[in-house]
């Protein structure tokens, strides 16, 4: 059976990621495909408990070790429900994935980017998507847009960084487009929301058919 | 003020590992000293939820997400603990650190061995041990007191594994003695409870009066 398509969504807090997979997936299923829609960190029993400590600002996570259960949780992920679903030949749509961790630990909190694709490798598998859509808008509308949806709860540890964090995040997922434009696509976040899920729809159907 | 002293205890299960911890820093505190006892998995709040998971076999852990989460753990151990007490000039035993990744994730699962010494030069921020004990005793007999000692409870992820994996696991040890004989030395674990401790207790105040 033929490989499915391993379809990737980024970008920072407040971007719409976790609404487009959905919307994609809602289009992509009407269209008569199969589709899995899965996210990072959690998407597994042992990462759903991984997400919850690495999103508990409570436990005061060191960096390094924050970059670690992201790449455990990503180990899991990608053996336990990535491989088998796309064995099977589905589109599996991922909901954050290796280029979030190059944002946020390498550009965001500084670590060594070639260390980090070493470390990607490893966690990954091997796995690379297919395609990957960064949704991209400012820190300050995507910081708005994310609080907002929370109202009184508790800024998660993300959420919790000052804006300059978040522009450097944002940096490095257009660094990241740069580097590999064939693979990777910015999609102006700011856009209505139907528009970007045509967009992305698109995209994938172009990819499908060449 | 002078760093402390930074010993670790390794071995198998059932290897007595935590029960000397708690007798050598009896004899320490008897003698005078300052002790902190600590271990791995956990030793922080971070580090009990990351060993919650990594002992459930329930979770069905693939190998590099557990290797991933050990790490992740000593990341967190390391800068919230290990770093801080030693700082204060604290005598710090810690039951289990890096030579168990290197042996159970090494040895036991087959990750590349370099590959391990660079993810642990990374969690460990670089601390080394001034002394490691291996308490060393046959796969059979630590298999059976450990398993004896949780008696009707249900095995943890390691206890669940073959015999062999057990062996290698102590041929890993072993290993790591005979390639580091100043700072590990191997201790008969069969031998009677108080001698075990007098052994680590001597070979510590040998090393701290020189």
């Amino acid at each position: 059976m033929a490989r499915g398509m391993f379809i990737t969504l980024e970008g920072g807090e407040g971007s719409g990621k976790t609404t487009q997979a959905a919307l994609v997936a809602e289009a992509l299923r009407a269209a008569g495909r199969r589709v899995m829609v899965t996210h990072e960190p959690g998407g597994t029993r042992a990462g759903e408990a991984i997400r919850a400590i690495f999103l508990d600002p409570a436990l005061k996570l060191e960096v390094a070790a924050e970059l670690l259960l992201a790449l455990a949780d990503r180990a899991q992920h990608v053996r336990e429900r990535l491989q088998p679903a796309l064995a099977t030949g589905e589109i599996v749509i991922s909901d954050r994935y290796c280029d979030s961790t190059v944002a946020y630990q390498g550009y965001g909190r500084g670590f060594d980017l070639k260390l980090l694709a070493d470390l990607n490798r490893l966690a990954s598998d091997g796995l690379r998507p297919d395609l990957t859509f960064v949704l991209d808008c400012s820190a300050e509308i995507g910081l708005a847009r994310s609080r907002a949806r929370r109202a009184a709860a508790a800024a998660d540890r993300f959420e919790g960084e000052r804006l300059e964090f978040h522009r450097r995040v944002r940096d490095g997922f257009l660094a990241l487009a740069r580097d590999e434009p064939d693979r990777v696509m910015v999609i102006d976040a700011t856009a209505p929301r139907a528009a970007v899920t045509a967009r992305i729809v698109a995209a994938i159907t172009a990819r499908m058919a060449s």
